[in-house]
């Protein structure tokens, strides 16, 4: 099952949509199933969701004659208001970390521990919503394909063995980074955090649909170059791995979404470095969970 | 005029204070002037005030009977759950960019462009409550007093006369840090974003109760030991500059918080250095503001 945001008829819904992709429920209609009232946003449905819930949804879908098929809608980004901004980890790929060894203030070691940083996202932007440059503020902004994952139950010191209980879903996110400010504001933060610079979605895929240890293709392309090719398997610190020790100390709460790194392909991995510019088409990838598609507008 | 969260017989209101501290009055009491029942927390409180309410809430508190006195009620954090978690700057005082040069990964020059970073604050705690360290897992917690900037009014590309139009107000932040996690995890994010390192409060001072450019006293004690002593007009990057920069690109919403960073005297500046430990009382003074009181307690 897919959990979506959407805007049909101009009014903005949440919804949930079958894995063929054919039903695109709102959620008003889970009356009954769930207390629609209480969710004014998906951090809600999120945290409202028990895990019987979801087979009731399944059900109530695959029986229901009142849906919305997926090309009438718009489709948002899931979570335009993340809870808390979005953990996120650098270098987790082994082939990106070696691409990226000439940026000034990324060393270019394998990394001992996980780098996490946090990049501002409200509001994220959706599916063919406009990656919007300031060429007066940079001239040099990439992209980055990530698995998101999303968490769907409080937990502090999670033990590996929980890990999938903490897990909600998973989606796209394309780590959209201005290399000249996050070198020259030291903190990787600045530079990542530009209006429009989260895209997101366009579905969070229900962690029950990802067989785990997840292992899915996840691909990049600009233009139709494929500029990245790789499997989240590939990662240096697994989702195991991230989550027990980022809640080590830390509390993370339903809606909390973290980024696990981009894989290799990166326009400034390339000699010469290949940014965005204006018109560029950038297509990001994950296998089951969709294609997050946006244009490139400089002003 | 102070906004403030506080606990009275077991609710937790938010709530107005005049400057001399003597008068507490609830939101409730403020239906009339404001419409209170749209108002959930002090980020709403926040985004709904129009800058002539200030002046008829002043008379208001003036004129009322019906208010509780400030040692009747637990003040809360001002700002439980920040709009976005903090915008904050790392070495914002020249003094503080000397002591910490021997830091493996902060360089020793005086920045060029601000440093910004993030932290995660959910929840922040509020006065009395208690800073946790688990010594399974840091063994380096450092207090930084800092004046923190609460944004009013949403804007991008701000320019440096509107500058005090978006301010809302001031609190006080004690950027907790554990120095060796800030250090092994390469961004400074993670060591800065566990549970009950975001004290804050323990009012939040409105814009017009302080002269502009803002020079205040701010002042760090643990166990009456005096250990940070400076101006905020001592900034390397003052607020003008701040907000204009960060602003470039990224819109700053009502109730955005913006740490401007800490002066001299943090715990690892010292040699050897004086970490935080068991039992140790923390007080975080900014002239106006008020006294931001926590007590350590390690597991």
């Amino acid at each position: 099952m897919y959990f979506l945001r959407f805007k049909y008829q101009d009014a903005v819904s949440l919804g949930v949509m079958d894995i063929d992709k054919s039903k695109v429920v709102v959620l008003e209609n889970l009356e009954g199933i769930l207390e629609v009232d209480n969710i004014k946003d998906m951090n809600d449905l999120i945290k409202s969701l028990k895990e019987d819930d979801i087979e009731k949804i399944t059900l109530f879908i695959d029986q229901t004659t009142d849906y919305l098929q997926i090309d009438d809608v718009k489709v948002l980004s899931p979570i335009e208001h993340s809870f808390r901004n979005l953990f996120c980890l650098g270098k987790n790929y082994v082939d990106h970390v070696h691409e990226v060894k000439s940026m000034p203030n990324v060393k270019g070691d394998i990394p001992e521990y996980p780098i996490y940083f946090s990049k501002t996202c409200y509001p994220s932007i959706g599916p063919d919503d406009s990656i919007v440059i300031d060429e007066n503020l940079t001239k040099s902004v990439d992209y980055e394909v990530e698995l998101a994952l999303i968490i769907g139950k409080e937990g502090k010191n999670i033990a590996k063995e929980d890990i999938v209980d903490h897990i909600f879903g998973y989606t796209i996110v394309n780590d959209i980074s201005a290399r000249d400010l996050q070198m020259r504001h030291g903190q990787w933060h600045r530079g990542k955090s530009l209006d429009t610079f989260t895209p997101m979605g366009p579905y969070i895929i229900h962690k029950s649909q990802v067989p785990y240890p997840v292992d899915l293709d996840i691909k990049c392309w600009v233009n139709d170059e494929l500029r990245q090719d790789s499997k989240t398997s590939k990662m240096i610190f697994d989702i195991d791995y991230i989550i027990s020790d980022l809640s080590r100390s830390t509390t993370l709460y339903p809606g909390d979404i973290i980024l696990t790194g981009t894989p290799a392909g990166v326009g400034m991995g390339f000699d010469p470095p290949k940014m965005l510019k204006n018109g560029d088409i950038v297509k990001c990838e994950v296998e089951k969970i969709g294609v997050l598609t946006n244009k490139v507008k400089c002003l």
